[in-house]
């Protein structure tokens, strides 16, 4: 239908050009935005069928998403609102539609709240955690189990090459919590004293794996080794659609000189042999630097999922998902 | 015997002082002045029957050993001459232990090449290492695979928080190697492209644990949840004599600073309560920073111990330990 | 609502009181008196619209559950019927009320004989079982096997420190089945002859942990060193809901003269340095004895969790279990 | 040789009577009788030539064997004499038979005191062990360790049937040390709490697997799984000769009241089908009670045998037989 | 209700009997015929009340069922259409009878090509896949990845005893994918050399076990050995109903001659004792030939199970299988 | 020295001529006739010096090693003998070596029977062997047992592609074994039925890894799996002295039509894309076979070595390779 893209309301156009600016952004900030721009699109409809509000809103989705279509979070709260979209009636879909959208955003604002509860509630007093990098949901846990108050110390990995550990030392020293600080090296000598290692989450794949800050998989197979469990905390806008459909997800490259200063380089590539024929294999000068943000943690060696729908075995977490964003293949929003 | 002291030569006395005052250090050398001065004693002692002339050498080899006790070298060199002192007269005793301190020093002066080449052997044409830190006797194993014309290529972390992981990558890259530098959290990661991994050690244990840089237990644990066989190269004068009778090597804790710069401690204490009177316990503002230098990994996760004496598994490593330093529980310099 | 309370019935009342007075116990039993009473609930209620037809179930809800707040089956009962209150008007909610409440009562009548007509069907003719403990819904699996015909042997453990082991034996005994009892420390010399772990569970957590007698992951780890499969026997109003929101299941501890006698103790005791200033740390005497009554064991060590709604793995239970009682971090009768 | 039987000496079979009447008995007792006799044997041998020495040699150890062949200490005590018989003419076969055996008694009397030096080395200050059984060897290890001015904690399991732990808690308790007794089953939630798992050994074999009383396997499997290191406490005369030739250790079945009393069995009976057809298998009533002794341990469990000439990996103690007792599949005292 | 039979009509006969002659055959074959005989039975069902409408079909999914009782896409494909048989006149039960089977077939054509597209989206340029036997739902995840233009290469097992693999050999050959093959026991050899293992499934049982040609299994635990992730496509019609009740799949034997022809057979036989009296345990002549089709590979060892509706751990096949299929323990079309 | 060729003996020309002939084969037949002629080159030695005695015995070794260098029995025999040459005088030498050759050839006759008395002490009466491959080694344990008494039964792997399981199959049959013969994937599902896997040896590095018939090691890791230990039978002239310095043992790779008959690879081609463009990486049409003849498997996956030298863990085996062929990296004939 050559026409239906005029059924989108101005606003939907305004929230997607400022996702695509990235003037909104963050996971859970997107995702909020855009169920209320699909509430937006409900409550303008010029629709005067209910095939026509749905084409319209699906035009809407179909819009927000093209502006990242990366981005987790995205799809997941389009999926979310459309597939609450019921009725007989253009009123009653206009209805339903506002209400799941308006549901949606509820229960994003109280998520990291309530996913810290539930996590803290796996933690006792006196236990101590080990972290990687710096993760607002996993310190919801910490923050939550403060307030029962539950004493609790931390043993903080810098987690390079950015060092967000020093992220989460300062937040935990804020709230009075004992921190000790190590390399990421030094992980498996500290985790005989850790009750719990507990990280985050970039996103969570259909088939358990937990996609989060490089060093993370290699932290989880030491934990188990050293009989640690390992909690990941995680709200269900990481879950990631496209896993689902089997699609890998795809690992951001970072700048190399987060790894290697240009000095550092320099000096490296002094021991050069002086012909510089050596070692073209792989960059210029044979010294090559590989600065992948994230790695994929398989489900067996993670002891629970934690997200603001409670706690699950990573094995479990597909279930989850396609309740809460469905199972189809196709997008939802196809034409 | 109280005038036993004054049989000890001069010469001996001078090295003694010299190891004490760090003028000799380094393993090997420690190693190799320690048998120079047992030769220097026997060629010089007064002694005019075996039973002096064995009571000087002890003395000889007390006054060595004591200046520092805790080196693991020093003891084994003096061990390994003792054990060679042999002879029914003072002129075979004295021909003995000279022959075994040359003996020591000779295979001590090859021993980085005959390592490298046994090593080497362990290294096929186009395989890929993976390394962490820096060792000579690890680096040598490549050196000798170069020379056999095989190509080979390397991944290297980085080994914070020192980075002595640039030191090998500017070696690797004088040779021509290709290096791939990566942070430590992300060897998981780059497991699946190494065909070995290849470290050196600090010390051995008669246990079979090696006693190493930081970070090394945990890669060897992933290296073998990854597949990939773990290969440690060590001259014979690491391994550690004391662990024969079951002590445990004392590991190294090194400045806080080389983990977290006080500007960076800074930053992270501006977030402290403004009371600062949480988190008292393990430091004074309840911000510890932990620096061990080394782990501890045991032989499970180690497929083999390449010497200069050959290759072994971990687990037989005390056999040879025994017979190079001798099993007794007293110390053959002992009065 | 001031006046909420008295909308619950009288009968309700007298069950929890028969409750809280341990009159009604065990698992089954308090779950069938729970449904029944909510059932009466909805029969006597006063109420004349429908909010206050569903405010008086849950005051008679929470009235129930208050009895004994830490028990498993109870408020599975109160959830499931609570989930099954549904209509339009107060005659539609009272009917859909006394209806799911008996199909719940239905089905805890004939769920320990489905769970062992299922787990049954695991068992082959001539299979050979090891039970901890003393299970009912254990020895159900059994009993059907033996109706279905196949022949069995059983390896049983006398579980200290109550021996229930012993009332196993004795119940396998009685059906005729050839038992060899053992000592706990015994199984893993006989799990080589065995083709089953038997077990039952206390209860079971969201995160796929079986919470079961003491003893029970010890062996589940062995059983999987010796390559036997571990089936848990567990009827689903052992789901314990509380874990859904990661919750941790609190151990009892029971007396320690279940595991030394007093006379024991004295015998130990005598032994004591005279002045007894020794080993005060963990008790008065310094000889501190631990009677947990229950262990966790970890998902990844359990092959199969049988239920009378099928078979599970057990990292997909809490799929059954938010099926069953729902997902809500709510509590369903708060007020 | 018809008259070789005579050239033994009268106090020679006066120990062998004392022996096969277990008036001597215990591994060290009968090994020090043994190697005593054989210095008799030496002393007052008739012998005019080497080999009619050698011959009486041979023979009084053939009588000494003969006593009781399966046990452990004795062949070894034999064996270990043997071997240091050396010289061309009587006198010198005569000197250094009375040498050897003097050095092996010499080294018996101090191996426990050695040995526990040795393994104390291995505990550290404020270390907690976790133990199995009752075992001086290992005690051993504690006492150094507190003697050393190290604060240990220890958890004690009792060790069904014959509570043997009630002995080593007594022993602990007697040195001041704070014991926690369990019962078998709770070993592994305990294990969190310990930093050594530290047992005996009945006998260890050449293919370094541990003999040692039942439960001894299930608690290795279970401390590896938990990430705590096992460390095994065992004098060399328990190092089992005839493993080194393929033979496997028997493992001993003791009575079965141990497990299961009259009253016990009587009340278990009760419950069998009257006509008592049922059952048969395995015993007379279907209840069959196995009591063995000890368990294998295969050596990937263990971490280090600690013995009074060092500690070493299990895979490594077959050289340490073969250097104390020799390799030689033939019986050193055949004719 | 006697006269229930007649309520068939005569195509749903027809369709039975086909499928007993075996005329009708293959898993996918067998189901749609399934389904359209319902949807016959449906239209021409003569019922004049709802419930002799459901009784009919319960009747014709009985008469189709007992056909064949033991395969799995059978039973799948009835329960999944009478799943779908909804309303309160006849004609809702009809037509809602008629669509779900025509959903159920609509489905069914486009499985393959549908679970081709999710199993390609795991692979990546340049992957090399491990193949077992021959398997239509594995190779079209490698044509579907073909089609999205990454190259990939493969080694085939031979799979022994029927070589299937050079079936899939020949395929992959005609898509001109460069292809390794080897003897099924070379398989831990190039694993190295593997991204994936990828294998096809005869059935899936409830507890997430995988049901595959005789070999599967051990090549799925050393897989995990070398760190390989094993991938497993089915379509939703091999989920095997009844493991949903602990049933176990009964694994079919196959003729011995596959595995020892008659000639080989008699080449070995020609070593027998002459007097032919040794051996009988087994088999005739003591020589005994086991050949069976499949083997079980637990859920642990398996990364993914793609189908159609998507990819899944293992552990969560269940809820799918019960949202598809149902999860009574009754049959559905029980009288 | 340019005239030291003349000084090799002619018959150790002709050995040396008959085993680069191929005349002298067999690892044992080889070892034999290598210590045979080097015996032969001590009786005729016209050497007058001891040092020229010693140069012709090296003379005599070098040529007869040049003749297979990648033989490993070979170098062993010489290293042994000259390892034996011993003595002041030329007398002395030439006896000693004689002496040493006649006792390896002595040790060498009797060794298979010898270890079959060790291996058949490891087996019990009424165990059952899981076989790969055909090893006389494995069955010397297995003919051993029998005549010991003990009843065995056997499963025998048919070993693709050369099927010699058949030979092994044949021998147990005349010996009266009952033998169940499976295809090489069928392992894992009846080892749960084995109580051994019992294979052979091709040669057995320094570093504990056994080099076996291809399969072996997939066959360990799933015996790991199942709980089953794995024996490994061979000789010490099967221990390969080049592996002490490093060197991997070179894989031998056999003709391809053993696994893919032309007329299997003709049925297979006829399928490629008819313009052959596709597949060239690896061979020519795009299919390659790879036959390689043996694989490695790890010390960690195997629990003895019988040798006739008595058995040992893997991890042991460079202990005896160094005390019966010493331990130097160079070789000792070199000039």
């Amino acid at each position: 239908m050559v026409d239906a893209e005029p059924e989108v309301v101005p606003a939907v156009e305004s929230t997607a050009d400022a996702i695509a600016a990235m003037e909104i952004r963050g996971a859970a900030t997107i995702a909020d935005a855009a169920a209320a721009a699909l509430a937006t699109q409900a409550e303008g409809s010029p629709a005067e069928t209910p095939a026509a509000f749905r084409r319209g809103l699906r035009a809407a989705a179909r819009t927000l998403y093209e502006t990242r279509p990366t981005a987790v979070s995205l799809p997941n709260a389009l999926r979310y609102v459309l597939r609450g979209a019921d009725g007989d009636t253009v009123g009653e879909l206009r209805a339903s539609t506002i209400d799941r959208a308006e549901s949606f955003r509820r229960d994003l604002e109280h998520a990291r709240e309530t996913l810290g509860g539930i996590g803290a509630n796996r933690l006792r007093d006196g236990d101590v955690v080990l972290t990687h990098c710096h993760s607002t949901d996993a310190l919801a846990c910490v923050e939550a189990a403060l307030e029962d108050g539950k004493a609790l110390e931390a043993i903080v990995k810098e987690t390079r090459p950015r060092k967000q550990g020093h992220i989460t030392a300062a937040q935990l020293r804020e709230w009075g919590v004992p921190v000790t600080l190590i390399v990421d090296g030094a992980a498996r000598r500290y985790l005989d004293a850790a009750d719990h290692v507990l990280v985050g989450a970039d996103s969570i794949a259909a088939d358990g794996s937990v996609i989060n800050k490089i060093g993370t998989s290699g932290l989880a197979v030491t934990a188990r080794e050293r009989g640690v469990p390992v909690m990941v905390a995680a709200q269900t806008i990481k879950l990631h659609p496209d896993t689902l459909t089997g699609h890998t997800v795809a690992i951001e490259t970072r700048d190399e000189r987060e790894v290697l200063s240009d000095e550092e380089r320099a000096s490296i590539r002094s021991s050069d042999a002086p012909d510089g024929s050596a070692g073209e294999p792989g960059s210029e000068d044979g010294l090559t630097v590989e600065n992948p943000a994230f790695d994929v943690t398989p489900p067996r060696y993670v002891d629970a999922i934690v997200t603001e729908r409670g706690q699950f075995p990573p094995e479990s977490i597909v279930t989850l998902m396609r309740e809460l964003f469905g199972d189809t293949t196709d997008e939802p929003w196809a034409e």
